[in-house]
This record gives C-alpha cells, sequence and structure tokens, in this order.
C-alpha cells in the first residue's frame, strides 16, 4: 500500500537546505511523483528552483517509516513553489491548480494521507496577517473539496525565528504574527496540527532553514502527524532519531542506486562499477 | 507573447549532460515551466532525475531567440522521464497523460508552438524498432487532438553512434534500426522533422549525450524547425551559434537572478550580494 504526502507552501517547504551539509537519505520505500509516476525519492524532493535542496520531506518520510508496516511505502507530492505569497495561492491561481492536478494523479496511485503546508514569508510583513487565517482556510477548505478528503490530517509549521536577522530582515517585521495566526487556525480548525520552528537556524541568507534544521522539522512534522497534536517545542529525541535514520542500513536496492547515480554522473567509471556492482549483488 | 514547446522523451530529452562541462546560459526571455506557472529557465531544465543535468532546451531556445522578436517570449514545458520506453509513452498511460496535463496549463498562458522528442534508446533491442513507427503514430496524433494542435511541427532527434560502445550496448544492438524507424517516421508524416545526431559524444557511461553535444543538439533541433526540414549532417555554423549565445551579454535582471541564486546558495555573503547590486543597479 502507498500511503501519499501533498507538499505545499514557499521556499521552506521546497527546501533550500544545501545538500552538502547533510548526509544524504535514501530508502526505497520512500517515494516522490515525477510526471505522473512514483520514483525512489532523492534529493532535492521539490525541484522548483535551480536552488532546491534539503528540505522537511526526507525525515518527514523516514520517521513515518519507522512506525509503520515495513511492507508500505510513503509517497511525496512535491508542489510548493518559492518566493510565493498566501495570495498567489488562492484557488483561482495556478499554483492551487497545479497542486490539485498533481495530487489527484498521486490518488490514482496511492491513498492521500495528509497535507503539510508551511508559507508566511511572503505575507509577513504590511498587515497580511491580518487575513491570513481566512484566507488559509477557503484554500485548504476548497482543496479538501476537490481532493474529497474532508478529514485528513493538515500539518502546518511556524515561520523561523531568524528572519529579521539578515538583509531582508525588513520585509519580515510581522513575521510573528504570522506565526501566532498558524497557531490560531490550527487550533480553530479540526484535523490541523502545528509546528513550531523553535530553536531552528538558518542559512547564510537569514532567510531559508539550513539541511539540519529541516532535517529536524521534518521529524517535528512526522510526529504531529502521528500524535495529533500540536508541536510546540523542539523535541528531545530528534536529534536521536536523524542518527537512527542514518544508521539504517541500505537494502540491495538503494546500493545500486546509488552506484547507478555514481556511474552516469561519471563519479565512478564503468570498470569501477562492474567491480562493485558484483559486491553488491 | 509567449510561444511554448512541449519536450517528452526520455533521459537524453530530460538531459545528462554535466552542469559543469559548458558555461550556463541565463535569458530572461526564455521560462521554463513549474508548478503550472513560467519561471526564468535555469538548467537544469527537466528535472526528472537527481541525475538531470544540460539538455537541448536551452540552445533550442536561444537560437530561436536570435531569430525571433525580441519582444517574444519563448517558454519550455518539460516533461521527459529517463529511462521510458515507447510503451511507457503509450496513451493511457501516466507519463502521457501527466504531459497532457502539463501543456494544457501552458496553453492557457502561451500559445503552443512545436513538440520536441527524443526517444527510442530503450526500445534498442527485441525487435521492438518494428512497431516504433505505428506506436509513435498513435502517441502523436493523440496529443495533437488532445492539445487541439493538428499542425504544430514535430522535431524528433536520432540515438547517438556510442551506444554499443559501453557497458551497456548489449541493450542497444538495433539502435540503428530505431534511427530508421525515426527517419522513416519524419518521412511519413506531415510537419515531422528528423534531426541527425551525427558526430555527437557520450559521457563516460556512452549512454547520454554530454553537455558540449546536447548545445549543439539544441541548435539542430531549432535549425529543423525553422527551416521545416530534416537536419541529416552536423550544421557548419552550430558551435559558432553556441559562441553567439555564450556571448550575449546580460540584462539587468539576468545579472541579479545570477547574484541571488549565489547568496541563497551561500556563495556570496550579504555583503558581498550589497556592494555587487549597487553595480548592478
Amino acid at each position: 500500500m502507498i500511503h501519499s504526502f501533498l507538499m505545499i507552501g514557499q521556499s521552506n517547504m521546497a527546501g533550500r537546505g544545501f545538500l552538502k551539509e547533510v548526509p544524504p537519505i535514501y530508502d526505497e520505500k520512500i517515494k516522490m511523483l515525477r510526471n505522473g509516476r512514483w520514483q525512489m525519492m532523492a534529493e532535492p524532493v521539490n525541484p522548483d528552483r535551480s536552488t532546491s535542496g534539503i528540505s522537511l520531506a526526507a525525515t518527514f518520510a523516514s520517521s513515518w517509516r519507522l512506525f509503520h508496516n515495513q511492507q508500505d511505502d510513503i509517497a511525496l507530492i512535491p508542489c510548493a513553489d518559492g518566493g510565493t505569497s498566501l495570495e498567489d495561492w488562492s484557488v483561482e491561481g495556478a499554483l492551487f491548480q497545479n497542486a490539485v492536478l498533481q495530487a489527484k494523479a498521486a490518488q490514482k496511485i496511492s491513498t492521500l494521507r495528509g497535507i503539510l503546508w508551511h508559507q508566511g514569508e511572503n505575507d509577513s510583513n504590511g498587515e497580511k496577517y491580518r487575513l491570513y487565517g481566512e484566507k488559509l482556510a477557503l484554500i485548504i477548505k476548497t482543496l479538501r473539496e476537490e481532493l474529497n478528503v474532508p478529514d485528513i490530517p493538515l500539518i502546518i509549521g511556524g515561520l523561523g525565528d531568524f528572519l529579521q536577522d539578515g538583509m531582508y530582515g525588513q520585509y519580515f517585521s510581522e513575521y510573528h504574527e504570522v506565526n501566532k495566526a498558524l497557531i490560531k487556525f490550527a487550533e480553530d480548525h479540526d484535523h490541523c496540527y502545528f509546528v513550531s520552528a523553535k530553536g531552528l537556524t538558518a542559512n547564510p541568507d537569514n532567510i531559508h532553514f539550513n539541511a539540519i534544521s529541516q532535517r529536524k522539522f521534518g521529524i517535528r512534522y512526522f510526529k504531529a502527524f502521528q500524535q495529533k497534536t500540536h508541536i510546540l517545542e523542539s523535541l528531545p529525541d530528534e536529534d536521536q532519531m536523524i542518527e537512527t535514520i542514518y544508521n539504517r542500513p541500505l537494502t540491495k536496492n538503494e546500493k545500486i542506486e546509488q552506484l547507478q547515480y555514481q556511474f552516469v554522473m561519471g563519479v565512478v567509471t564503468a570498470n569501477e562499477f562492474q567491480d562493485q556492482i558484483v559486491l553488491i549483488h
């Protein structure tokens, strides 16, 4: 059985963590949608921009795997788009329509189990927070109707506390009010859980969660999903869960996938490939 | 006005040329589809796999720009998927359905002007070439009907002459017959033009066109489109056209895009960014 999750929002849902900063995660039971089909997850999961990198998707999926039947697959439907405002996500817009089409394509080959949302940086000025809850409610209500999933959990994450520290800090002067609007939204709506970004840190741009923070955020999103509760603090075991995920031994298929990647990228030669594939089999 | 092109096929349409081997191409009048919207092209254009790289898309678009009104935009709709057979592209399948959805989304915000196809490596054994023309005809006929574009050009490229030289050579024993089937298809169908891969070379895997060959292939695809003719040999001016494309001065917007990429990727600091942005403005 394949359990799928729709991932929507702006750049911090798409992911901008630097790939070189954390170990990769391979797991043949974690899929991602590409061109209407599943393939084994490889980061970046959500290639909305050439800057796309580590997102919360991988550890969300990996921690889901730790708590579920090992025969089941988890599958990611990446539809986040960098720099987009809540207005850009209105139900008449192209982003919303694309997310519906992608999710419907995924529903033909999986069961949709949850929606993950991270957005709000672009609404952190000009008093946009005042209408944030109302606008998000319409987006989620319409999405649930279109996909016929009235009760599946919606997990929404908070904005990082670093946003005002950087070169673009002036644009995020109301990030705290957006966070309050997100918490209130989660409190006011059934099947909706808020995940705090407390303690998470940024890339040098002070806009995007760094790779290790995205790894932690994914664990928190999963805990909120699993326990059906708001996560208002960092989790005592998030570092340990990340280690458990990294230390999982690779299966034969995953080793072959890694080796083929290195061959296609020119990192290993045909001779090296042939020597190493023998050791895997 | 925005003129769009649908790009379908397998990995050599998606592109596996190494990004580090050729200069990047920036042009704010070249767009690519992401999440139902246009954004400025940045390679890889077709992120079907983590191995995705340089494709023929960029020089196809750049050479189109050299011969068209400078006010017009060209836009790419990337739907190619690595390792896919002609059977995978059958009209009932997910790849075809995805390409139709993406192209229809693009048609809301552009005029579809052409279809670019490169596929056949996965059909280069087991006498699959015998039915290649017949199967491709049904795919293209159905695609034209669904998109309501009966007369727009279809450009189809040949397979590389290196395929039998590598570790996987045994799987490509009939690549020459597939090439003949592609040429015959182009000869037998109106508005269809064949583009030879003669002289193009491969990555060390002997499967994928290397970056410079993809640059040349894009020029040939454009010439076939522009002149409505088959391109059966390498072009005498393809290297020169590539130089012209590389030497085009960047606009202010393109320089800002490049600088922002470097800032988000942590390559330039906030201070360096602020120093350099002043020089652009």
